[in-house]
């Protein structure tokens, strides 16, 4: 896995208290056009505060990434520590510290522990090198059970242009936030402008249209990287593919790792006014604690998805409703209708789809989720 | 248990499968001031339909109610089914049957099973006897493991006023909402119009401040009626007290109820702008699937809440946000402050109670909420 024009390495920085890898940084050869979202918690990290100003001229030159604490819920003292790590980055690299884009994942509360970060970073930035993505991939993690990595090309007008995409999730992830990280480098030639344009339209069909537990986090990012080193010119229109497939990509690799998670459930909603109520219905629909539970079982249960819906906020007729498990409609003009139970059961063992109509609108959408079982509940009931 | 001017009764109809009882009337010996407060979901069962209707004159005769089955999801035919249900009630009793309301708790979907519906109410009608309160508290239950009745009585100018309530609750119990249904029953002499405005102002800070799973229902419906049988006329501000005392109880023993869960956690919330504004973060605070699992583990984590009030949609100043477990302040000024996690661990071994501080401003609420356990989600995700 590499892309041309970056450096990238994962170390182990002592941040989590084992040996594990817990510090990641990216560096581009020079200052490159870079797209960031976050969180719009109003409880953002000190991370996500200082990167938000640092990305907002659309260049970047490296980013640095460290897991174990979410430098969240930390005051002003936090902040520092984020622009501690932009200046120690920058200055191993010899660039200016608003170059530097600052993640951090872990719990919320504790101080970062700066006497781990400060070498750590050192450290990963000496070990960064092109072919690093899987030592970085490894040090972003918290309790993902494995890295999640992805690359891609794709032919514009005779240049390849190469893109490597890594990310973690596991749990608090409902974005719009989630302590989900999630980075995107492409070698094309992208204007700084276009390429928050068309981040912003990818993740939201991507990253914000996922849903493993309704929890939104403090420090969710997605950072999208445009090196140029294949001085191959994407034009807008294909840009879109060209981000969209990883993005798709590790928000399902996300979603399957989740804590606790047995399956992966894909929840398409149509008929809505347009494509973000049909998210925003979707997103509702998966939100629920009883949904999610019925998902575990593997019980089509339509009448937890219509209760979820009657409160999502959305003014819909009852008459207007219907939803299908694995193609099998099971209730239609707002009732159940005639189906055999035991048979869509015995389909319903592994990864499943469930469409749900909510009117005649042209807007629609797909969430990918997951159920609620008991490890998860067990998993992080257990005090840290 | 009993309570002037109305006999009840609970008797088995086989709407549930078993031989338990499940159906319950309410009979006043006359029409009589009535309030009521239903469920918000576009979703809401065709009972609540129906009877938001009947009791808009503010007069009501007689409630009947069905558990094993909530008439919801069941299109135009299941307002027919409610209608025949009102009508069936006021046959047996001899009244007009827009003064009944109609109440059904169970699983969405499924439509009424008319055949055991319709003679259960004759049989519920001729079993009311003023002493019935327990056979109704029974019938109305679903997966509550035992009845919840209260009573009280209040001398006001030397007359004295007997209240008599019941309810049910256990999941999708989140309520404005939730398979949740209480009723309550005064023998004071109490204008319609002031038996409404009260009854909405005790709801907001009983039934509608308490939150089991975040889950809100298609059936939940509050109703209050007034006898007046004692004779004794009670002013709008003890009024207040006489309903809030039976409805705080009745809350507090749905909450400790609730399924699978082992403890009850309240959550205070001062520093909002008003009233509703705290209570709305309490309850966003309690939907937290993460923050009601540390719940469950006894785990102080205030990041958790912290990261939950951040995406409240509550516009609130980090530095403003302090939160103390059992009277400990673990943060203040939007950070942890040093304590003793393990002597305050030890404190969480049962019911406990959190304040949280989001801003200087008068407003506050408190939450009843309990734990989400791993018992929760594996009652939840058995196929019905």
């Amino acid at each position: 896995v590499n892309v041309g024009g970056v450096r990238v390495g994962g170390v182990a920085a002592g941040v989590k208290p084992g040996k594990e890898p817990d510090m990641a940084v990216i560096i581009a050869d020079r200052a490159v056009p870079t797209a960031a979202v976050f969180t719009s918690s109003r409880s953002a990290a000190a991370p996500v505060v200082v990167s938000r100003a640092h990305v907002a001229d659309g260049f970047i030159r490296a980013v640095v990434v460290n897991s174990g604490c979410a430098n969240a819920g930390t005051g002003e003292s936090g902040i520092l520590d984020a622009r501690r790590m932009a200046a120690a980055a920058a200055g191993a690299i010899g660039c200016s510290p608003d170059e530097v884009i600052v993640c951090s994942t872990g719990p919320i509360g504790p101080p970062l522990p700066m006497e781990a970060v400060m070498p750590g970073i050192g450290a990963a930035v000496t070990a960064a090198t092109a072919a690093g993505w899987e030592s970085a991939a490894a040090a972003i993690m918290t309790t993902d059970t494995h890295p999640k990595l992805v690359e891609s090309t794709m032919t514009v007008d005779g240049g390849t242009v190469r893109t490597v995409g890594m990310a973690k999730g596991a749990g608090m992830v409902r974005p719009d936030m989630a302590t989900m990280l999630a980075f995107l480098v492409t070698d094309a030639l992208v204007e700084p402008s276009v390429l928050r344009r068309v981040l912003g339209e990818v993740v939201d069909r991507t990253f914000n249209s996922m849903n493993i537990d309704g929890c939104q986090s403090t420090n969710d990012t997605v950072v999208a990287m445009a090196t140029g080193a294949s001085s191959t010119e994407v034009p807008p229109d294909r840009l879109v593919g060209l981000l969209e497939g990883p993005a798709t990509r590790l928000a399902e690799m996300i979603v399957r790792d989740a804590e606790g998670s047995t399956r992966l459930v894909t929840v398409r909603v149509v008929g809505a006014a347009d494509a973000e109520q049909a998210r925003h219905v979707g997103l509702a629909i998966t939100d629920s604690d009883l949904v999610r539970a019925s998902f575990h079982g593997g019980d089509p249960n339509w009448g937890r998805i219509f209760g979820a819906v009657g409160v999502s906020g959305l003014e819909f007729a009852q008459s207007s409703f219907a939803v299908a498990y694995e193609d099998t409609w099971i209730a239609r003009d707002g009732r159940q209708v005639p189906f055999d139970r035991l048979g869509l059961r015995s389909r319903l063992v592994g990864d499943f789809q469930i469409d749900v109509v909510v009117g005649d609108g042209p807007g629609e959408a797909r969430i990918l989720s997951c159920d609620l079982s008991p490890d998860y509940v067990r998993f992080n009931a257990e005090p840290s």
